[in-house]
C-alpha cells in the first residue's frame, strides 16, 4: 500500500492511503490519526490499512478523493529519529579523494552514519528556505525506510523485518558549512538544514522484484533545474544495505518505531571509475558535490555551480512500467 | 511549576504536575495527556498546568496522589529532537590535553554540539542497560532545557522566550567506542547509549534567582556508587548560554517545539587548572573521563575506572534550602 500525510493546517497532517497509480486517496483517520500513530502500532494497524487500500485500489471507496502531490507533508512531519547512511562508499571515497584524503578501509566494512534533525521534516513540494544562498547549497537524493521498534543489539537479519514503509528523501546539505562543522569532530548541525520526503511512502511488497529485502533496485532520477542530473541505480554499489544499517544504529540502544533511515547519496562507479555526466553517456549524480569532486579531480576546479535562490531540484524513482512509485519531490530553493 | 510523566504501559506516558516538595502529583490529562501535547501549545497550556499547580501547592487538590519518582519515564519519554551542547568548554579542553590535541581559538567562540537519538529516553530510575561494559561505560551530568517552536535564524536575545522548561539529564558515553566513531568524521553513534532525564522537569519561575535566563547557578551534585563524586556550579565556567545553543541550532532550520537541549558535562576550573577531587578539597567531575584526563596529565595514566555492571550514578540538584529540584536520577549499569 501507499500512505501520504496531507496538510490540515496541524502538526502532524492527516493519514490517508493513496491508491497505486497516485490518482486517488482516502483518509485513514478511523485507523489512525497520523502515520506515527500506525507505525506505533503497526501490527494491528497495516491489516487494516491494506484492506483500505484494497478497496480504493478497486474502486470500492465511495468518499476517495482526488490525490494532490503538492498538498503533502513528508510522510512523518516529524520524528523521533533521523540518521543517515553513508551506504554508497563511492560517494564517500569521491569526497575525500577531491580534498586529497584516504578512505580508511574500514569505511567499507563498517557504515557512516550520522544522527540528523527530525523535529520539522519538509513536504515534497515545500520550499527549500534559507537565510542565504551563499552556503553552498546542494541536493542529496537518497532513499528511506521507516522502521517500527527494533531491539538493542540486533543482527541485520533481525532488522530486516523491521523495515516497514519506503520512501525517497531529498537530505540538502550547506557544502561551504561542511568542512568547518566536521573540523570540530562531533558531525553535522548547521550545514544540515531540513530534509524534504516523497508525497508517499509504500510497503515492500509495492515495490516488487525491484524489493529483495536489502536493497531497491531501480534508478534514481534526479533533475536539476530541469535537465537530467542523475539516473544512478540504486541496487548497485551499495555497499551497506538497509538491514545492516539499522543494525548499526541498534547496537547500544533500542531504536523507536518511526525511525527513518537514509541510504546517504545514492552514487555509482562505471567501470570501476567515478562514472560521468548524464550528457557524456553516464548515470550522473544524486548530489552537486560529486560532479564537482570530479571536475576537481580531472580539471583541478570544479565548474558546476551549487544551487541558488530560484533554483529547482526533482527527484522521482519509476518502476518498470514507468509509473511514478513514491511521487516527485519538486523543490525550490529560495530566501527565508 | 513542576511536571513529570508517570509509566502507564504507553509509550508517552501520562502527564502529571509535581507539588513543589516533590511529594504530590495530580494528573494534567485533562489539560494535555502528553507533556508533547501541551508543549505543541504551550501558550494555551502553560496557564492552565500552572492554575493546577497554584492548587495543587495550596493543598486544594482532593484527587491528588503521592509522587512516585520510580514511576518517572523521561518528562518527554520520546521527543524530536535533542541536541547536546560542549558548552563547559574547559570539559572539552581537558578532553583534547590528555589525548595531546590543541583546542581551536574557535572552540571558545563557536559552540561544539552534536545531534543525538531522542527515539528512545529513559526515566530517572531506569536502568543503563548495555550488551557490554567492557566499552567504558561513563556518565555525563548535565542540564537541559525544552523549548516550543524557535523560528530559522533567531538570536540568542530571540532564543530566551523559547525555553520553557528545565531538568537533569544524564548523557551517558561509551568512551571505549568514542575515538573510534569520531575518527570516521560524522559524529557519535553506537557510543551515545540512551539518555535518563530527572523524574521533573520545571518552568524558569521555579528556580528563582538561581536562573538568569540564561544559566543555572547551583551546584550540580554527582554521586558515584554512593561517594560524592562532584558538585560543579553550573553557573561557573558556562562559556555559553543556553539562549546560545538554542540560537546555534536554528542557524539553518526551524527547531520544533519539544526541542532538548543539553549543556554538556558541567565542568568547574579551579584557580585557572583543571579542578580537584571532591576528596582533595575540589569541586570534583561531572564525569569519568575528565578524572581520567586529570591523571593521566599528572601521572602518566589513568586509575578511576569506567562503570562497571553494578556500578552506580546518583545525578541531582539542590536549591539554597537543601530542597532537590528535579528529583533524582539514580541509574545502574546492567546487562541488557
Amino acid at each position: 500500500m501507499k500512505l501520504a500525510t496531507l496538510k490540515d493546517g496541524s502538526r502532524d497532517g492527516t493519514l490517508v492511503v493513496v491508491s497505486k497509480d497516485l490518482t486517488k486517496c482516502i483518509t485513514a483517520s478511523d485507523i489512525a490519526p497520523t502515520l506515527q500513530a500506525a507505525i506505533d502500532e503497526w501490527k494491528d494497524k497495516a491489516p487494516k490499512l491494506q484492506a483500505l487500500s484494497d478497496q480504493l485500489n478497486a474502486g470500492n471507496v465511495a468518499q476517495a478523493e482526488d490525490f494532490d502531490q503538492t498538498n503533502c507533508m513528508a510522510p512523518l512531519p516529524r520524528s523521533y529519529q533521523w540518521a543517515d547512511g553513508s551506504a554508497y562508499v563511492n560517494h564517500v571515497e569521491l569526497v575525500r579523494k577531491a580534498r586529497g584524503a584516504e578512505l580508511p578501509d574500514s569505511f567499507w566494512t563498517d557504515p557512516l552514519m550520522y544522527q540528523g534533525g527530525s523535529d520539522d521534516f519538509i513536504g515534497a513540494r515545500d520550499d527549500i528556505a534559507l537565510a542565504s544562498d551563499e552556503w553552498g547549497v546542494d541536493f542529496e537524493a537518497e532513499i528511506a525506510v521507516i522502521t517500527d521498534d527494533v531491539p538493542m543489539s540486533s543482527t541485520p537479519e533481525d532488522c530486516k523485518d523491521h523495515i516497514k514503509l519506503l520512501m525517497l528523501v531529498n537530505d540538502c546539505s550547506l557544502r561551504g558549512l561542511i568542512p568547518g562543522e566536521l573540523a570540530k569532530g562531533f558531525g553535522f548541525f548547521q550545514s544540515k538544514p531540513t530534509s524534504a520526503f516523497s508525497p508517499v511512502c509504500v510497503t515492500p511488497d509495492e515495490l516488487g522484484d525491484a524489493w529483495d529485502g536489502e536493497k531497491l533496485s531501480l534508478p534514481l532520477l534526479s533533475t536539476l533545474n530541469g535537465e537530467t542530473f542523475g539516473k544512478p541505480e540504486a541496487g548497485v554499489d551499495m555497499t551497506f544495505t538497509f538491514p545492516k544499517l539499522v543494525s548499526h544504529i541498534c547496537k547500544t540502544r533500542n531504536v523507536g518505531a518511526g525511525t527513518v533511515i537514509g541510504s546517504g547519496t545514492v552514487s555509482n562507479k562505471m567501470n570501476g571509475g567515478p562514472g560521468k555526466p548524464v550528457a557524456e553517456g553516464g548515470v550522473g549524480y544524486s548530489c552537486i558535490a560529486e560532479i564537482r569532486m570530479i571536475e576537481t579531480i580531472e580539471d583541478g576546479a570544479p565548474k558546476t555551480p551549487f544551487m541558488k535562490f530560484g533554483d529547482t531540484i526533482k527527484i522521482e524513482m519509476l518502476d518498470k512500467s514507468g509509473q511514478s512509485i513514491f511521487g516527485t519531490i519538486d523543490q525550490s530553493v529560495v530566501k527565508n
